[in-house]
């Protein structure tokens, strides 16, 4: 069957925006594929899985800076209006999220190199792995609620983010302890300090993801607003019901 | 003197990208002068003006979103053409940089209101301080370059992001031996260690400033590129020159 030229084009246009969604899910479940690893390469310690995540990461960047270029092609290209305009900018920003958690990845994988070479007991990362496994949820939430636009979801899921920066704090009070206790210790345990500032990080832009989700689906930009006044002014209801 | 109504909306429209520059290059004023000012309260210890700090930071916040509003309205109504959409999302991303920055120049305000109100002492902070002196001449210099459009300036200011990595591991060697000869420093020294990840972090957004002026002079892309890379493709010869 004929089609219009308008269709032809819309249809076209309706395809490249179904890539572009396609494309960042594809860089979200790389960058939870790191995290995974490096968690891994955690609990049965593996220099190269560490070693891998480390290499992978150049991939990640290289999605960013792709996936970036066919959102300035979009808009050169196409003009789109409201609702598809907000899609693409989402989008521009998510990306860059994905990008700095795949640079926290590589930096806890770094850690774990440090860890194994050096024979860091493995002790000092049980806090850590504990709290990463935690990110990661958050991470797997946030990525979720955006692929499922459901801005109820994101609401639920960035309110993880104080959970992750109490569990921090409490992994930080003990490794603190284990340096009093031992000052011989104390390089190896401020690995262990760097691999949680990263995780913790990994939760914020995990927070950012859930704030572009909503900013997507309701058109309202909430950053700097607090969770239960987006919640009311949102009509959402609470969060545990999403 | 009439004038077309074609000429009408194009002044309008140079008018908005002027105006959007200029709060962009507002916001970046407001970001170095917090920047100063947390300096200024470690030198000379001054509980009010790190509070001062931590308070303004919302107003960064706040501009942030508004700019970031000021530039979807933009791309909505006006369908920039190539030159200007990238000076727009340029825009719309060095002000993420500028907001983050703002987020660690806060944290560092709280570091020092916790040094001033637990007696911690000054000598922590020496490295620190000199470290975010280096940190804020890169800002200073990355703004310019972007403010001047001056794509060898930015490539000349990107180059300051390894020296100050640099500077970091040589100020975080200096603290490890502080918590090594008095267990009792530990603590302390851990909130310089915070100040001191904050300020490279702060080097890190500069330097993707950086990145942004020069994406917006020469229409490349050149994160994840190296710097000499960078300086041959786009023959802007040494960066010395700038």
């Amino acid at each position: 069957m004929a089609m219009s030229h308008t269709q032809h084009i819309s249809q076209q246009f309706d395809k490249e925006l179904e890539d572009l969604r396609a494309h960042v899910l594809a860089m979200g479940g790389l960058v939870e594929e790191q995290l995974s690893k490096v968690l891994e390469a955690i609990t049965h310690p593996n220099l190269e899985l560490a070693e891998q995540v480390v290499e992978a990461d150049a991939v990640v960047n290289a999605l960013e800076v792709k996936i970036d270029a066919e959102c300035t092609s979009i808009l050169m290209r196409r003009q789109p209006a409201a609702g598809d305009l907000r899609l693409v900018l989402a989008i521009s920003k998510v990306i860059t999220d994905l990008e700095r958690i795949g640079d926290e990845t590589k930096k806890v994988a770094r850690v774990i190199i440090n860890m194994i070479n050096t024979g860091s007991p493995r002790s000092y990362y049980l806090g850590v792995l504990s709290l990463g496994h935690h990110v990661k949820r958050s991470l797997r939430a946030a990525l979720d609620a955006f692929a499922r636009m459901n801005s109820r979801a994101a609401l639920a899921a960035s309110r993880e983010d104080p959970e992750v920066d109490r569990e921090t704090e409490a992994v930080m009070r003990q490794l603190i302890t284990y340096m009093m206790e031992d000052p011989r210790a104390i390089r190896g345990v401020l690995d262990a300090v760097v691999a949680v500032r990263a995780f913790e990080r990994i939760g914020d832009h995990a927070a950012n993801i859930c704030e572009k989700a909503i900013y997507l689906v309701e058109g309202k930009d909430v950053r700097h607003v607090a969770l239960d006044q987006i919640a009311q002014e949102l009509n959402l209801g609470s969060a545990e019901e999403a």
